[in-house]
């Protein structure tokens, strides 16, 4: 964990905190249809958690992923610029965000963003936002300038 | 004003409360792409209200809508059961929610949940979830029990 | 079946053949995730029948309804104008359109067209656009001239 | 061309009948939103090319990215197995898939599978699912087989 806040720029307290709270995150998912729990939780440059799950729907594709419910609060509680995002499943190996809600990461986060994916057993990987979305599409192809 | 009240079962200060809620949060929409805000707010069983606004994206289909947010945000705070649904955007005559929303909607709400739209000048019309999505497609299709 | 025929233009050959197709076309469903498969044939104004079945994806929000994948094959296939949109699935009563699929119909469709469900034994019930997505949000609401 | 070929087990043939159907695929998108148009082509492993463009919707969220089209179309068929997806839009550098569409991709095909990325002037780029979706999540996750 220590080398891990190193690399990322985090403090071990905020890196702790953001596996506390999208453990409890966790918890609050609505998914009877995919019976798959995921928790989100953002950190923004202002040092504010902001906490999401996933929201399903008897329609599949309306469904709402956790880090896309995380984001949608961030975003319209007015906060830009985040430090990290963490995600937890009850998995193992720890889960990675899907495709789509990588690009929703990328809509508003620096490519340098950290992610860090958490199985059940709080064990983590952690790759940056470029990592997993390597070569992204984003803003500047239809000419608006990123919020990142 | 005051008959919708009565029709709806809501009292005249929450009226006034979800319209000055939902024109504050489309205030709060991300939508450069579209450049078409929407607010919605949401009055829960337990008398608390719930914002959203629509948060767009690059990639077009991983647009959130304000309703969405707003459910998003109740069901992950875990409300449950939900008394009225307000939306607002800046066009006359009032626009009524996608039929994406209507879905999530559907998925958290009563049949007679009133939905309540607001224009520009804060002119509005009302109707039920039953009238804005009639025969609908829920949750016990796939033997779920509803949220409602 | 007649009565029908008549009351939405359409010839009992046509309405055979969307029965036909529609339950042809319910088996070429990818649902490995809800088990619940969903048909849809689109009759054009030119006379032709394109079909399209639900295809799932791990995550549930990159899911395509059938009714979706209909339009896409015929929008991109150049066809615009179409009579009648057939769904059917394996349940009873017969399952509608989610309110994403009525919105996608309504993007290219008049609001009198026939919406045909049928139900796992041939089945069926019939309502218009109009009657499943009462006043509803469309192009016009962003400038943009409908495809109906 | 001849070592992209070699590089990713396609014949010259085979490179010259993706990038005439992909560009002749983006002509018939339907974009009146976005006006950014995309073509996609996917080449079986029976050698059949399936091809799709973006059709858009009045509620941004509701349309469906190239990509998605064709792989409906294909799934559809009864098409299983892939050995490329060639993707074209008008702007330069190439853009890549979106997330969503990587998701879509990665339920259907090899990590190896190349995907060929075209700008407006026919110059591309080439990257595997694996190097474009590192890490992915997929139907293994939900215990689902891959169909790739
Ligand atoms: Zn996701
Ligand atoms: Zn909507
Ligand atoms: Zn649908
Ligand atoms: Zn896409």
């Amino acid at each position: 964990v220590r080398e891990t806040c190193q690399t990322y720029g985090l403090s071990e307290g905020e890196f702790g905190e953001l596996l506390a709270r999208v453990t409890a995150a966790k918890a609050t998912a609505y998914c009877p249809y995919s019976k798959f729990r995921v928790g989100a939780v953002l950190l923004t440059r202002g040092g504010i958690f902001v906490s999401g799950a996933n929201v399903e729907n008897a329609s599949y594709p309306v469904t709402t992923c956790a880090e896309r419910v995380a984001f949608a609060k961030a975003i319209t509680d007015g906060h830009r610029g985040f430090r990290a995002v963490a995600v937890a499943t009850d998995i193992s190996p720890p889960a990675s965000p899907c495709g789509m809600c990588r690009q929703c990461i990328r809509e508003f986060c620096d490519l340098e963003t950290p992610i860090i994916m958490f199985d059940g057993d709080s064990n983590f990987s952690v790759m940056r936002l470029e990592e997993l979305l390597p070569l992204s599409f984003g803003p500047e192809a239809l000419g608006v300038q990123s919020q990142a």
